[in-house]
C-alpha cells in the first residue's frame, strides 16, 4: 500500500516536499487539501492532523505532521536518490540548513507574504522587509558563500525549502532576487536542475502571481 | 579523535543536547563557552560558527551548528542506545516534535524568559505569556494527551528539548506548571529517567535562579 501526501501547493514547505517526491520518483500519492475551501477543516482532516496544517503523511493508520520530519520519513522507507545526500557530513550540512531555516528563511519571507498579499496591514511591511534583507545576507554570505548550492555543489532538499520559501514574496509582484545577482543566479541553477518537476509543482504559484499582478495594475 | 561539543549550559539547546551525550555515554568532549564573557565572539570560536551561535560540533575540520542536526550527526556517527528511538515510526513521532518545537516551545518559552530576565521592558510580557500558554495547551492536547511522554512511552529527545526550553522561564521565578498537573508529572518523569545528568546539566541554571529569586525578594 502506497502512502499519501497531502498537500496545498500554495504552501511553501508542501512545494519543497512535492519536488522531493516527484525527483525521486516515490510511490507516494500526492493529494491536494485546498486551504481556500476549508478542506483542512474537515473531521476527516483534522483526525490526521488537529491543528488542521498541510503536509500531512498517511501510511496506513499512522500519521505524520512537520514538513522536515515527513522527509526524513520518507527517506527511511523509500531511499532517495537524489536531494538528500547519504554521506554523514554532506547530510549534516543540509540538516543543518532544514534546521536554521524555521526560524529564518521560511519565517521571515512568510512574514512578508503575510503582510502583503494575506493580511494587508496587520504587519509592518518595512520592519519585516529589514528582517528578510538581514535574512537573505545570511543566505549569501554564509550558506551560498562560494558554493553553487545551500549545503555543497549539488542541488537538495535544503535549495528546495529556501526557494519555495522566497518565491512566495513574489506573488505580490515583488522582486526580491532584482539586486542580488548571487541570489537570481542560485535560484537559475535550482530550477534548472530540478525542472520539468519544479515549474510543475510552482505552476499554481506562478497562476496566482499572474492574476495579483493584473488586478493591480 | 573525539570530537568536541561546544556548549553554554544557560543555553537551552545546549542542554538538551549535552543530556544527550551524557545519556549515550557517546566519546564527545563537552567544552564550556561561556556566552556572558564573549567567548563566543573570538575569531577562533566565529570561525567555526561566524553567528556566534552555540552548541557548535568540531569533528576534525568539519564544523556543524544547529542542535537538531548536531543530535542526528551524533547518532549518525555513534548510534544513540537511548533517547532517540530507531524504528522508522518512533523516530518520525520524536523529528515531528523537534521540528515542531522552533516555532513553538522554543520561540514562545524563551520570548518569556528574554522579555522577564535579559531584557525586562522590552516585550510585551502579557501578549508573550498568552502566547505561551496556548503553546502549552498544545503540548498537554496534542504530543502529550494520553501518553506518559511526548513522543510514547518512554522518555526521548523530544522530551528534554521540550523541557529545557520551560524551565528557562523558571530563573525569573516563574512557575508555569504550577495550575497544570498534567505538564507537572510529565516534567517529573522526565527529571527522573535522566537523572543523575538531567541535574547535572542543570546545576547552572539552578544556581542563577537560586541568586535570581533571592536579589528579588
Amino acid at each position: 500500500m502506497v502512502t499519501t501526501l497531502f498537500v496545498d501547493l500554495m504552501s511553501q514547505p508542501c512545494r519543497a516536499l512535492a519536488i522531493f517526491v516527484k525527483m525521486n520518483a516515490m510511490p507516494c500519492n500526492i493529494q491536494t487539501v485546498a486551504l481556500r475551501k476549508g478542506e483542512n477543516k474537515t473531521p476527516e482532516f483534522l483526525s490526521m492532523n488537529p491543528l488542521g496544517k498541510v503536509p500531512v503523511l498517511k501510511d496506513e493508520e499512522f500519521c505524520l505532521t512537520e514538513s522536515i520530519a515527513i522527509l526524513r520519513y520518507l527517506d527511511t522507507k523509500y531511499g532517495s536518490s537524489c536531494l538528500y545526500p547519504k554521506s554523514i557530513r554532506a547530510r549534516a550540512k543540509v540538516d543543518e540548513f532544514l534546521e536554521w531555516q524555521h526560524t529564518n528563511t521560511r519565517m521571515f519571507a512568510a512574514k512578508v507574504f503575510l503582510g502583503e498579499v494575506l493580511f494587508p496591514g496587520a504587519i509592518n511591511i518595512e520592519q519585516a522587509v529589514n528582517d528578510m534583507n538581514a535574512m537573505l545576507d545570511s543566505v549569501e554570505s554564509m550558506f551560498l558563500k562560494d558554493k553553487n548550492f545551500i549545503a555543497g555543489e549539488t542541488v537538495s532538499v535544503a535549495d528546495h525549502f529556501a526557494v519555495c520559501e522566497l518565491l512566495q514574496t513574489t506573488i505580490s509582484g515583488r522582486d526580491l532576487f532584482k539586486d542580488r545577482p548571487k541570489l537570481q543566479s542560485w535560484l537559475d541553477r535550482v530550477r534548472k536542475d530540478s525542472n520539468p518537476h519544479f515549474d510543475d509543482v510552482h505552476s499554481v504559484l506562478y497562476s496566482v502571481r499572474r492574476r495579483y499582478i493584473k488586478n493591480k495594475l
